[in-house]
């Protein structure tokens, strides 16, 4: 099942249940109730907004072994391997939706890179729960590009600019509640191009991890997301381009890259 | 002018104004747009909520001069001064108000302290504002505990349990719009013990300065808030500890610390 929010009729956003080439409006939302309407639109004929406005927006760091060793041999430094799954956090401001535009500031350097990243939505209120019971927590899985500018993340005492600029963090096109996470695979396209492929579940710690040990201090309440980290040695992002986050099993999460006015 | 949320009557929380010892309790908020209704409530009557829910919450990590002295010398090593006004972020999950009480975990340590910090609540939508224009979009002051925990804050590679535990962030009582910055003294008192006395405006960057860059890259919203950071060498809290917050001009946070049931 794929839960979307969407734009129709010029309306504020409501849920939707994407069908195929079809949005279904219900009223209510997945995470208290909610109940199928008679309206039904075509989903090329919708604004798609993002799935969830999390009240506490959850991001994992570090996570992939490929990308600490690659990223710490680019910087000609040694790699250093997170040694527990401390959680960071992004900010509201800095979602945009799906076919959105990325706006790369006027003094962003030229190290713009997409990070391609899974994302847990979660459905229930969760605190201190298992990992085996983690998952029951997760409505379904979306896609995050954390668009990071490198320059900043060398120079901010935090990662407030490098990583939470508006629309830095496109989130979407749905939530995807079936998806198997040992058979997903990420691939990241620039204009069609794949400049990375990557096992989705080869994470340092997986979600169920995660969720689990965040919990322990932490109430996780429904809507609130869990960006699950990146792969690889991502690629410039150049005026003009698209970029392409596919999880299979998930969707494509779809932002062309445009400058500031 | 006083605004503050509370519940009454086992309502879900509204906005009031608080004039004296009354709640008058209105229809809207101060964000949009509101009326004065005909119910009124002693104040000693009402439950105070957290008097906003940020969609991003904004926090200043270190902010005045005698506390990165001071905390350095503690710690043993040369005192870093911010540079640059770098902002960073809290979680929605740690947030309770006045009166509520502060859970210090099982396993936190001794080193569990207060940090009592200014806030700054925006009222109107906030985007690429000048240092001479920024607070005509701060609808007013409250007061923000930063509960942190001393162990945590050396090991994890963020903040996440050192300062973001559920209920590590007591705000309120409420939103004071006619403070005056410069006559602001912050005392902090243990069981009615001052263990800390500064003036509120004496930061390294204030808060046009650090308003105005933030809002060239992030849109800051009607309800958000930005701590300012906190002066001195904080003590710890041990438990049963209630802690209090004053801010002169705007009012007093007041919690107690318990032990993780």
């Amino acid at each position: 099942m794929k839960w979307c929010r969407f734009k129709a009729d010029g309306s504020e956003s409501i849920f939707g249940i994407v069908e195929g080439d079809r949005v279904i409006a219900v009223e209510g939302s997945p995470f208290t109730r909610y109940e199928r309407t008679a309206r039904v639109y075509p989903l090329v004929a919708v604004k798609l907004d993002i799935p969830t406005v999390p009240s506490t927006f959850f991001c994992v760091g570090v996570n992939y072994a490929d990308h600490v060793r690659r990223m710490a041999e680019k910087r000609g430094k040694q790699p250093e391997f997170p040694t527990q799954p401390d959680i960071g956090y992004r900010a509201n401001n800095a979602l945009i939706a799906h076919e959105e535009n990325i706006v790369k500031p006027k003094d962003a350097g030229a190290e713009f890179q997409y990070e391609g990243e899974l994302v847990a939505v979660f459905g229930k209120k969760c605190r201190n729960v298992t990992k085996e019971n983690a998952l029951d927590y997760v409505l379904g899985w979306t896609i995050g590009n954390d668009v990071s500018e490198r320059g900043w993340q060398a120079s901010d005492r935090t990662l407030w600019r490098a990583k939470n600029c508006d629309t830095f963090k496109p989130m979407g096109p749905w939530i995807e509640t079936e998806a198997d996470l040992d058979t997903m695979q990420t691939t990241i396209r620039i204009n069609g191009a794949v400049t990375e492929s990557f096992k989705t579940n080869n994470m340092i710690f997986d979600a169920p991890t995660y969720i689990s040990l965040v919990s322990r201090y932490c109430t996780i309440m429904p809507g609130d997301v869990m960006w699950m980290g990146t792969d690889g040695v991502p690629a410039n992002m150049a005026m003009g381009d698209t970029v392409e986050i596919d999880i299979s099993g998930v969707g494509v999460l779809r932002n062309r890259v445009v400058a500031e006015t």
